[in-house]
């Protein structure tokens, strides 16, 4: 059990923003919503996940719908109560505790403002450990944990609450309100008891969001080589391209940011070319034709001289980036894992190799 | 107090589907699915509005969705249960009874099978006194009353409850939903006490089906002039035209059927067109370019030998068909109801005038 202020704020912000591996939303965004929340409640609480009891009801929060319009909408400040409303009065018991559903700019920042304007602590653990486009990609759905019933609010003051036969039912259903209220909303669904978040959920990523945070902030006075290679080494990072964005193909369908980036290499890439295909989160990175990364590994773009996070959606011609890989969460490496998160769901005509495997000939 | 039986359901569907104006869906569907209940549980008990206690809970039973869709998908026996048990729970005590909320060959129907599958009266009550495409057109919003919490099924076993800032909100994010379910669910909505039921109901409705239903199926017996003037009397219908189907216009657009009957004259007709416009019930009837009834009067086709009305989704080419205006339901001729349903919410650039007054000129 540990405090969560406005420093800690800042650098979970940061790491999460990273492991949202191009999605999960503007973290600035996020930043501000969590940082209001605490100063106007004061700092939250982080439990470790082994500190909450077994029966103990533990609900995610998160927002769902398009990053793009998360930040052209404001987020409300009684959505949370609203959603614990619903929540405990279908489960008849109080909610224990707040977690974040996925790693990510807006997501990892929510749970945190829900946690400090309602009292309530926050544990360290997510059902990602990194951030997806889809509700029914969480390890809690490896596991048979049902989204739903899952609550549903806009600004506005629009609710509902959703019963539904699949997880994938779910996607289907809320993505549909989420798109008639606008294009972005208030959820909490996976409610679950502490010994189920125990076991199926991604411990400890909080903490990891924050150390990665304040380790990029300090990359340039920690490194005994190149920032560069120190980024890598604290990210424990591929370095798979280093280029310049010479075009971003984007559209906002379906509720998604669906899109693609074209890199110019530049420095020791010079010459060679590649893209970054994404659906809010980067799927694939080809290099010169060859597939060097794909889904569930995470597919990050930083500034080359800040090593900042650039998510999909704030990809702009001209912009200098760093494509890093990173290896998921070993769930995801499950045949199970990847039926929900692999590159066939996604439309990606490829077998999953790891990253690391991808990568063995030496590249980058 | 009265029981309907089969031989009841047959007449209220056939007067239904007159009343649905083109939409409400097909009375085959329909009658088959209460008839089915009926047969296994016994006939219902038809209440009068008046004979419900001031306090007693009333829910209106329906179907949401594109007509088209309705007779291609299962209406299961089990989603009256379902929105039985999400209503009572939510309100803390039992339904009384159920209601249909707008007549047609569907809707009529529905609420007579979800009464007979759970033992539970009906009252002879609806909110619209004909069919409208989008769940805010009823009395009881001009009444305040709140169309949520709404409770909605799918066939699948998928729910969700919703509870919105307007009316106008249930409808979007419902019928979001009902397009994600595959365009047409059962729904529950518009939950009222005795006595607001019966401030702003149309009473008497079922009745006044049955009635219309009977009277059609006796017209060649009863007439003493040509079976059509007998057909304009009881149903006290203005006659608009008279013609052969020369085209169908049709789409399926955002859970609607939308579109366009044109018609040749014939007989007396002969030389003359005209055309219907639709979105899922008739909009408008316009005769060698002159309006003659726009909504909220109803506008009926029916078989120029049998009287048995043609749902818009059932227009076919070369069918023969006699166009009726029906006075509508006098609430919705107010301010207040053609804000709602006036021509001017549906895109028609006009002002409502009365059926009556449109076809002062001795027309027809």
């Amino acid at each position: 059990m540990r405090k969560i202020g406005i420093a800690e704020i800042e650098d979970i912000a940061l790491g999460a923003a990273l492991l949202g591996a191009g999605g999960g939303g503007d973290p600035y965004v996020g930043k501000l919503v969590a940082i209001g929340a605490v100063q106007q409640h004061g700092p939250v609480t982080l439990l470790e996940p082994d500190e909450v009891p077994d029966d103990a009801l533990v609900v995610p929060i998160a927002m769902m719908g398009a990053p793009t319009i998360l930040g052209e909408k404001a987020v409300g400040g009684g959505e949370y109560q609203t959603l614990y409303d619903a929540v405990s009065s279908f489960y008849g018991k109080p909610i224990y505790a707040f977690m974040p559903i996925e790693a990510g700019g807006v997501n990892s920042m929510l749970p945190i403002a829900a946690a400090a304007r309602l009292g309530l602590p926050l544990v360290d653990v997510d059902g990602m450990g990194r951030a997806f486009p889809e509700l029914q990609m969480v390890t809690f759905t490896i596991g048979g944990g049902s989204a739903t019933p899952m609550a549903l609010v806009d600004e506005k003051g629009n609710s509902c609450i959703f019963r539904t036969i699949t997880n994938k039912w779910t996607e289907e259903l809320a993505r549909a309100v989420t798109m008639a209220c606008g294009g972005s909303v208030s959820v909490s669904l996976y409610a679950m008891e502490g010994a189920f978040m125990k076991r199926y959920g991604v411990k400890g990523i909080v903490t990891r969001s924050q150390m990665l945070g304040s380790a990029i902030r300090k990359v340039k006075e920690t490194s005994q080589g190149t920032p560069e290679e120190e980024f890598l080494r604290i990210t424990e990072g591929f370095k798979l391209f280093r280029g310049k964005i010479g075009d971003v193909l984007r559209e906002v369908r379906g509720g998604f940011n669906f899109g693609k980036v074209l890199l110019e290499g530049i420095s020791e890439y010079k010459g060679r070319q590649a893209y970054v295909e994404f659906q809010n989160e980067n799927l694939t990175v080809t290099v010169d034709g060859e597939l060097l990364c794909t889904t569930p590994d995470l597919i990050c773009l930083v500034d080359t001289e800040t090593f900042t996070p650039v998510p999909t959606d704030a990809l702009k011609y001209g912009k200098r980036v760093l494509v890093v890989g990173l290896k998921c969460f070993p769930l995801w490496r499950t045949k199970e894992g990847l039926d929900l998160v692999g590159p066939r769901y996604f439309g990606v005509d490829t077998d999953y190799i790891p990253l690391e495997e991808r990568c063995k000939g030496g590249r980058g």
